[in-house]
């Protein structure tokens, strides 16, 4: 009899769950569904007015999606509920949210619901930036060791920066908080009743290291006296490995998954580790990048280096045995979402009104007539910060060469190029740092979907990039991930390996570079690599200086309110 | 018995023309009509494809308007024809077509039709830079005097480089041309059938000095032996100042204007330049801003003095007795154009559409919602190159500061910043220089339309603006200066400064800064001024890499057709 696991993505606009045949990897349902509150960035749903670069979710979007999509998908498979043997979770990460002792988020409590600092601080709530910049000058001045495994920055995006923010800024929410739970841990918490945090996102967001555990009391304490005893205060030093059982469905998490009771639960992941087992990347040397609203860079290696700008190398953080390097950019697919949404004139949204396809469809068809290098155009792609090499939220957008016969569809190329300069600064950091990156690897919707982009990638790479097979990879990751918590024996596996040889690979059909592209690319490159140093390592500092501008214009406004 | 003067204004995309009472400068009747070609950017009318940087113009399309605007003007006005004792024409220069001995333009002859080096040359025909660079080289190492009045550079605006370019990529049509004439003096010779030249045109835009005359035939042989003795061969050293006398409507002119046989016409006029008499502005000192398509920044002085940047100083050639010192910005309205009709998402035209405005009307009551600083934007305003200070029509255009919350009113009000540091970068070039800037006057159909925009200028400049009470000052200036070409027997003027005294002025309420804004934009125009070193003056010459990098791309293509 065939045996099945359920994984389940949250991302950063919606969760998708997905049924999979245990042994083939076979999906057999899929289920999404949009977050109701999507990402809060200009208000609170009672509309408490947020400032800029805030970035909040709504924590019952994460049970109403799943009692909507792990029914569903489960509906769609034909799959009995009883064959299935076990569940896991991924999400994004550091997106964090205060608890009371029985493990209720803070803003379902009426008395918070008007406080923007006891909502969930989505990965991208970049208003913590300054005590990120902050974190990193008292982590330098003390010679902090842990922060060579983070790529010597601290980065806004991760747990303590968005901790301190709330500490510093709302005290009150911060002692009212029992504790602070990482979403994915929190969603695992739900469905089992049981708090199993997860090593490896703390390993990756949190500074958590297999053998030294976190920074020091003496560090936090540098930080703010308050702060001092935050791990023991507010989170949690039990913390466990990727692949293992964090419990069994409870009675409300059977309810609302329409699992049976006791169903194996594996311990949460994030949603970009969680990707390379289903491309069947269990060993060193083979970058995976994940395309979606922003991009993650994950390649194994056997040693760990310091590599300057990566977002952190964990030990048995993506693969036991193996240390898991990821780096990022904050910003991927946002940057087409902002395009199409916001500039793209009438007469175009028509057209594709007419012929029945999307926007985004019509300015590829669009943007694939155009050559390398026609449009004059070259971009940073900072429009959400720089994650890696840079690490530094601060920065902003910028794109230069436009004339009055610039159109939508070069602008629209600019951008997908400018993402592919900024992998291939990633690349090349890697490389420059000792960690070996032999063979390319994408997953994600735009991976799977556009394959423009990917042609563009593997031309400014110039390397062959191959496709995962599935075109949910997360979602299928987790499942794989819920099938070792279940075991061999429950018909599962004794390892992410074991499930990964078996359940995971890519398409036969590569992307392999031209040579006349490439050859142009290497010229547009040239000019990205200028600008980047130019803007992003203090030659010129204008993008922070507006920032600083624009926040000031803000509070003027906010102030005569 | 009031007497009245035409004026007609031929603009970038429009001509417009005015009937005007003599003695009040009231404005009884006008008429406006589109180049039925536009501008030719892309392809010729039979289909030839054009090459980047190309703009082209059909010289039918001059007579075609003149012909339907004059009549009708005449018609709203209930002026008798012969009650006009006078015509003046206003053109954009240095917009040149090669004629043949008849002055028949060469690109009406079928076999010169799909040559595109026939076709009349708009100023904005940036495609002679090349030209313009070896000139400038071969100017400053031969001394030649004259650069200094043209502010050090040479532009691809003017007349020699576009001549030039013809002679060098085309010499057939550079020998079939009997002559090449300035599209204003063209059009003034088929009004009165007499080929009389503008002193003030060949001043501005072709090196020509009231004293000096043109440079030697040693310079022009310098850069090519063929073109040694251009100014004989194919131009003309007879030239007549403003408000002179061409002649007389002929047979031809007078059909096409319906006004009678030997109705005075005045030499032709730049644009831009005829706009100061009718903002009654005769005197040194004030500058006056002509905001369209581009802007022309005219300012009188009393002395000939070398600014470097500017476009050129020309004794008599605005006001007799009196140095008129022109700068210039190469794109401004164009800028915004070149957003609402490629950038705006259908929900905003459809709003616009559903509340009856325009989508500038919409941006700009959504820009005004915003705070100078608030959208964190800057912009460098070289859409279509920079004509002052830089004079290098190989920029481009930059932006910064985008985020995914960047909205469409944001690009749009940083794009008139843009333009008002581009302005204000003008301003104090002048001071530098020994040009006393006093006070600030704009006109122009973007003036009386856009009060956001003059209040930014009058922020960013920290000085009030006045706006001339005519909107439509160029067409009243030529009508002006038909009332000068007429004489005072025939009820005109016996000079330009009688007619500006008499039909000029400005509107009662002017734009006054604003403290609170005009600090915010000091701190703005700072990071604008690092921004236009840094990218202008060599400190990073990526624009002109990436339009190399460009123009290879689009040889390729047009290599394999």
């Amino acid at each position: 009899m065939p045996k099945y696991a359920v994984g389940v993505d949250f991302g950063t606009l919606s969760a998708r769950a997905l049924v999979a045949e245990i042994g083939t990897g076979r999906e057999l349902g899929a289920a999404t569904m949009d977050y109701p509150h999507a990402v809060m960035t200009r208000a609170l749903p009672d509309g408490t007015p947020l400032k800029p670069d805030w970035a909040l979710q709504h924590p019952q979007d994460y049970l109403d999606c799943l009692g909507c999509i792990v029914p569903e998908a489960l509906r769609l498979s034909g799959v009995a509920p009883e064959d299935v043997v076990g569940v896991g979770v991924d999400c994004t990460a550091s997106t964090s949210l205060p608890v009371d002792a029985g493990g209720v988020p803070l803003c379902l409590h009426p008395a918070f619901a008007s406080a923007p600092h006891a909502w969930p601080m989505l990965w991208k709530h970049h208003a913590a930036q300054r005590y990120a910049t902050r974190m990193q000058a008292v982590a330098e001045a003390r010679g902090e060791a842990f922060l060579a495994r983070y790529g010597g920055r601290i980065s806004s995006e991760w747990l303590f920066p968005k901790l301190w923010q709330i500490l510093d800024e709302a005290p009150e929410i911060y002692a009212a908080a029992d504790r602070f739970v990482e979403a994915g841990d929190w969603i695992v918490f739900k469905l089992t009743g049981q708090e199993r945090r997860s090593a490896s996102i703390a390993g990756y967001k949190a500074f958590w290291h297999k053998r030294d555990g976190y920074p020091s009391e003496a560090f936090f304490g540098a930080l703010d006296p308050r702060f001092a005893r935050v791990v023991d205060e507010k989170l949690s030093r039990a913390l466990f490995p990727a692949g293992s059982r964090a419990g069994g469905l409870d009675e409300f998490g059977a309810r609302l998954t329409g699992l049976p009771v006791g169903t194996a639960v594996a311990v949460a992941n994030i949603d970009a580790h969680v990707s390379l087992p289903p491309a069947g990347l269990v060993e060193p040397g083979r970058l995976l990048m994940i395309l979606g609203t922003s991009t993650c860079h994950i390649v194994l290696g056997e040693q760990e280096r310091a590599v300057p700008g990566i977002c952190g190398v964990v030990e048995d953080g993506v693969v036991p045995g193996l240390f898991g390097y990821e780096a990022g950019q904050s910003c991927c697919g946002d940057h087409f979402k902002w395009l199409t949404e916001n500039f793209v004139p009438r007469a175009l949204a028509d057209e594709a009104d007419a012929r029945g396809i999307g926007l985004h469809e019509l300015l590829t068809e669009r943007a694939s007539a155009l050559r390398p290098g026609e449009s004059g155009l070259v971009a940073l792609d900072w429009w959400n910060g720089n994650r890696s090499v840079l690490v530094d939220m601060d920065l902003t957008g910028l794109m230069i060469g436009m004339t009055l016969a610039t159109r939508p569809e070069e602008i629209y190329r600019a951008l997908i190029e400018a993402t592919a300069y900024g992998t291939r600064a990633i690349v090349e950091n890697f490389e420059a740092h000792g960690v070996r990156v032999d063979a390319l690897y994408a997953c994600g919707g735009i991976a799977k979907k556009n394959p423009l982009m990917m042609q563009i990638y593997a031309d400014v790479l110039q390397r062959e990039i191959r496709v995962a097979r599935s075109s949910q990879a997360p979602a299928l990751g987790s499942a794989m991930f819920g099938a070792v918590a279940a075991g061999r024996e429950a018909g599962g596996y004794g390892s992410i390996v074991e499930a990964a040889r078996a359940m995971g690979g890519v398409d036969c059909h590569g992307y392999v570079p031209d040579a006349a592209s490439a050859r142009v690319y290497d010229a547009l490159y040239a000019e990205y690599r200028t600008l980047h140093d130019l803007f992003g390592r203090g030659g010129c500092d204008a993008m922070k200086r507006l920032k600083r501008i624009r926040d000031a214009a803000v509070d003027a406004r906010n102030g005569e309110r």
